[in-house]
């Protein structure tokens, strides 16, 4: 049984890493998808459409196209887990999270002080056996 | 035009009565709902399916109960206005916006520096004119 | 906020009317609803299509009619409970409990050994406060 | 025609086999799909999210993580049959026809005392000629 | 329990004013629907949009006038009932029975040879009982 | 039949008022609803969410908040009349037909040239009767 | 650009043959599908799911096997083409284009009186050219 | 991450070639769609299912067979861009954004006055980047 899982959430930890080695040493077939996970060029992911003076229009442009990535990955996902970090607000976690709820595709939320890597591979493993 | 608008977010300023009474004071045929906004019954709306020792179970259990009247109301509302404030993590505020933008449920969200109460009273002034 | 409950499963004792009494004491703005609960109204229900000799066509003409009352009162519900006992099979409850998961509907599930109506009224009462 | 169909309910006979075994004989183009079907493996399915002392959540832990895969296997069949023993009151089984029902996914239910593989076979070589 | 159906088809004879008779005679609270059953009039619905030389685009105008208010009234109606009749070739009955399926909306369908509208009435009586 | 239709697209004539009066003088019983027509207050709708200098951001601001209004009021048409004028680009009525083709909402489309307010009285006369 | 139709209709006659062969000389990137047209075979689809006495229910058991194809493919289709014959009474057909007007799935349809095979195939090869 | 990208809107002008040697250049793993762009076959895509004498007629049934095509590839594209031009009204192109607009289906506009294809072949590297 092939698989899609979505990670959002946390870009400041090796988490997704770790979450994909597992599942690859375990050899099953699962694809991970995620947003760009590089802050700088996703806080400038509109830049493109324009060079925006005010902080507002650059966040509001730079969200749009990167949900364009976000918004197809997530539809096209099994499977979406997000991190919380303990640094940061997160919103976009939140954001995606209440996302998943509303189109009723499963999510599991994870928080930093959990070390449950290895579970959810786990529960891929479990998930996606044959 | 009568309308619903569902707010969402921080709960501890009066600005939810500030809008609804600019509302009134314009006679705008508009219905305000909201989450519960006390916080301790908030926290508390799963005991009654049982004590839970466990904070885990027992937020898991509270949210659950919470969700039956938040997605009742924001699938009923017209629009959702989204106000974070600056103490708090809010993930529930983001979390309700997600939930908008999957639904493709219209929704403005506001921060705390912004004293735009006023504004949001005039756009739905603007909106619900006959 | 006025709610919609549809009380599904479990026939053969008074549940239903402990939680509307409950509901009324409280003066909670609540409709209730459920499948016809005369056993054997319900197993006739498809008799005036034509009487079948065998049983199988006679119960599959019955639940096409009881459907059409069902899954209208699930689908206008905002909320449904749903009641296993502990002598028969139930499968007309675990059916209802799957047609409101695939609908994304919240439905709370009680069984036989709790005495929780007291605790549900509580939930509806939290619920549905202004 | 390519189909996919999913096996859901009794898991203590050989029936899912028998029907796989059947659709081989006939080189019908079919991917069978199926819950985990290890009684005690599903049971124990939510447990690396963290061991519970409660059954309760133990079984809520589980169904969530089970959920996982049987939503999306149901999702993406093109017919479900859902089989019915006579020892166990089958609530999983009768909850997938609910959620078929209210998908609109096409279902066939057997039980228990029916010898109909060999049929079930037929329907589907019929269904997926050319 | 409120309701509404949906008459469909056979325009020829007196089956929706006997149903809804009978239902008027038992008290039940339904609204009956159906489309314009004047056949001269249902042929020029799309006239006012220009008058056709062609049949064949006289058809087509009138039919997307018609579908506009059967669309509506299908869409808002609790159960369908087609009826067929045997002088005619019944498209637009057929037709909205597949209209229905698609929809999942409920629907009945009856043939010129049964005298089945005391049943059907029978039917409404059960399934909107309080 | 009560019924509620959507005026959109050109707003430099007086083809709503025409229309309305028609459909009053015969005493239909139809609601009609559209954007705000008053060109500068449309312009200016978002401006209370904050001046902006550029033209491209205040106009992208205005849409948002029209769109509040006019999505709101399409989906809760059950007919739309889209109205192109001979002066402007008219892409706000091109774009609402758009909507309407991808809701599956019945929308007619009228050209400057036309003549033809009578008539569409005359079709909803015809579409409501009783 | 791959396309796939489904043909819907008349089986007395070998139009989806000639619709076929003049796609594919034209080298189309098409697949078709239909439903099972062996008029026997189809009328006996539901035989393996017990032997029925009475016709109606022998009709009404081949008839949810056939759905089960004909459901699955028209939704994986892009096209349908729903051909009426002289003969019958075409109440499939009927429903097949009632069926694909709710789920707004494009359809075409032909009658006995014209012959325009080649024509259909002339717009295969526009719709589906690179 | 394979993308789908359907370009929309004005026709006279080499742009889609421009945005596709772009992302051609890059290797980005897109496929692009669009109308058939040839204005002369488009305006005649409905001349084989009958000539028509009225240019309505003409116009309308020609619109229809365009359908078919625009709304699939529509429908199956991650991300619409549609260009408006300068010399023509382009209702074709502001209806394309109106449908993706009420399907929810991200897009993004451009006009003649930005020469901004090399940014939105930089907005698809970064939306696609592994």
């Amino acid at each position: 049984m092939s698989f899609t899982v979505y990670l959002s959430g946390e870009i400041h930890t090796s988490w997704r890493e770790e979450i994909q080695q597992g599942a690859e040493a375990l050899g099953l077939d699962i694809t991970f998808t995620s947003a760009v996970t590089d802050h700088a060029a996703s806080d400038a992911a509109g830049d493109h459409l324009g060079a925006q003076e005010q902080s507002f229009w650059r966040d509001h442009q730079s969200a749009k196209v990167n949900a364009i990535r976000t918004k197809t990955l997530i539809e096209q996902s099994d499977l979406v887990v997000v991190r919380f970090g303990d640094k940061y607000k997160q919103w976009n976690a939140a954001f995606d999270a209440g996302y998943c709820a509303a189109l009723g595709k499963p999510y599991v939320t994870l928080h930093a002080e959990d070390i449950i890597h290895p579970q959810v591979v786990e529960i891929l493993r479990y998930t996606t056996q044959a």
